[in-house]
């Protein structure tokens, strides 16, 4: 089985799960970390610990970074083989909102560049896979970012990460806030990436993004032809920056984007 | 048939067609209004018409305000007996986007206050209703706003409606911007203002609303036990003004968001 099975057999067997518990949302645990508005619920810690369990056996020895507890941290070697999930993209909207828009995100990384990415967004069922050199796929249908050119007709998705966050958007990003056609902010790095992946959008920028919040979405994006940097035009890598800003497009509009941002 | 019947009839005869129209949605004609990005299609036109038709069918002599064409602008006579509709809010998210985040939104209003109100959003098939001082009800189920006290802990949905309003948001009401503990942007008003009603959210704000985007969001609100003001305090009245802001919310943040928007 290669590394792209693993993922797709695991989002696919996890899928029931996620979508009952969160349709019977009223009866969950669900507890803050950081702040209020930082949530975690059971949904998170079974799934980040059923992977756990799968990757030990059918991969010993490999690196695994996740979202919860003490897998939130960078490897120690950055040359590693290394498996990278999010358990719950999106915990907040998983708990509140009308729309479930949250994803289970997991990539397969060799030194430090994701080799293979799947994310799932339960309903509706999309499951999107991609392997580096091979393309994306959006069920088994092949993807290919937007062909809009100009940031001024383009949609960009935000995401602040909290009120710090926000304050350096605000700051630092005023220029390509105001520069772009529509702007969005879903509050789920997944659902918003993804999105360029499938030419919904063009554009995301966060300023203070966990590598597991985009190692798989990234490798989606760019598959289907598009762009992802730092804001000073460097490359994305996982491992380089915990909480470091991200800008993906569509390529088209990226340097526009990062024009728009002070270094 | 009262006028809530008659909104909830109309409401329920026209999901199929706009949900069909939506799957099918790559076949759509879609057309531009005032930019690239304030979008137009024909199911905007079809269910404003044969709105159009059923009110001056049933209510011959009652003043139609609809977003599309003639039919937008405030009535003559501020007191007549008016129907409001959004045929397609969030024209946008219809076009492009994973999540449906649109809905059809139809008040019934006299001397400039809506009296029954209905939005539709048709996936998920949620129908929200409410006559003045009777409540409000998602698919049958009266409604209530959240208990969250602060803004630290509320999550607030803002909407920018193209570049000249965002420029307004980010000069005027960046402190409440920075004061939300959650901040999202999905760019229908009436998916954003009905998640006060059922408590997936606390507050919204948009500096150029029109009457349409929020005139049966507004009573769903306020009949959960909410309330919406403009910015300075004053009552949020539906033919006062074109394009105003307005401030919405769960009640119990609404001075702190007041608070955060400059005069």
């Amino acid at each position: 089985m290669s590394e792209l099975d693993f993922i797709q057999s695991f989002l696919r067997d996890n899928r029931d799960y996620v979508l009952e518990k969160y349709m019977g949302k009223t009866a969950l645990t669900v507890t803050s970390k950081s702040s209020a508005t930082d949530l975690l619920t059971e949904v998170d810690l079974t799934i980040q610990q059923r992977f756990v369990e799968q990757v030990r056996r059918d991969y010993p020895g490999d690196v695994i970074v996740g979202e919860e507890g003490e897998y939130a941290r960078l490897p120690e070697d950055e040359e590693a083989r290394a498996w990278v999930i999010d358990p719950v993209d999106g915990t907040y909207n998983f708990v509140r909102g009308i729309f479930p828009e949250f994803g289970i995100s997991i990539a397969f990384v060799k030194s430090g560049i994701a080799q293979a990415g799947g994310v799932l967004l339960p309903e509706p069922d999309l499951t999107m896979l991609a392997e580096r050199g091979a393309g994306s796929f959006r069920n088994g249908e092949k993807l290919r970012v937007s062909e809009v050119q100009r940031l001024s007709e383009a949609c960009v998705d935000i995401d602040s990460g909290g009120i710090e966050g926000r304050k350096t958007l605000l700051k630092k990003a005023q220029d390509a806030l105001l520069g772009a056609g529509v702007l969005r902010c879903r509050g789920s790095a997944v659902v918003s990436i993804c999105q360029i992946a499938t030419a919904d959008t063009e554009g995301y920028l966060h300023m203070r993004l966990q590598p597991w919040d985009f190692a798989a979405a990234q490798l989606i994006v760019e598959e289907a032809g598009g762009m992802a940097s730092r804001p000073d035009g460097t490359p994305l890598r996982l491992f380089d920056r915990m909480r470091g800003a991200v800008v993906i497009s569509n390529g088209a509009i990226h340097q526009e984007l990062l024009d728009g941002i002070k270094r």
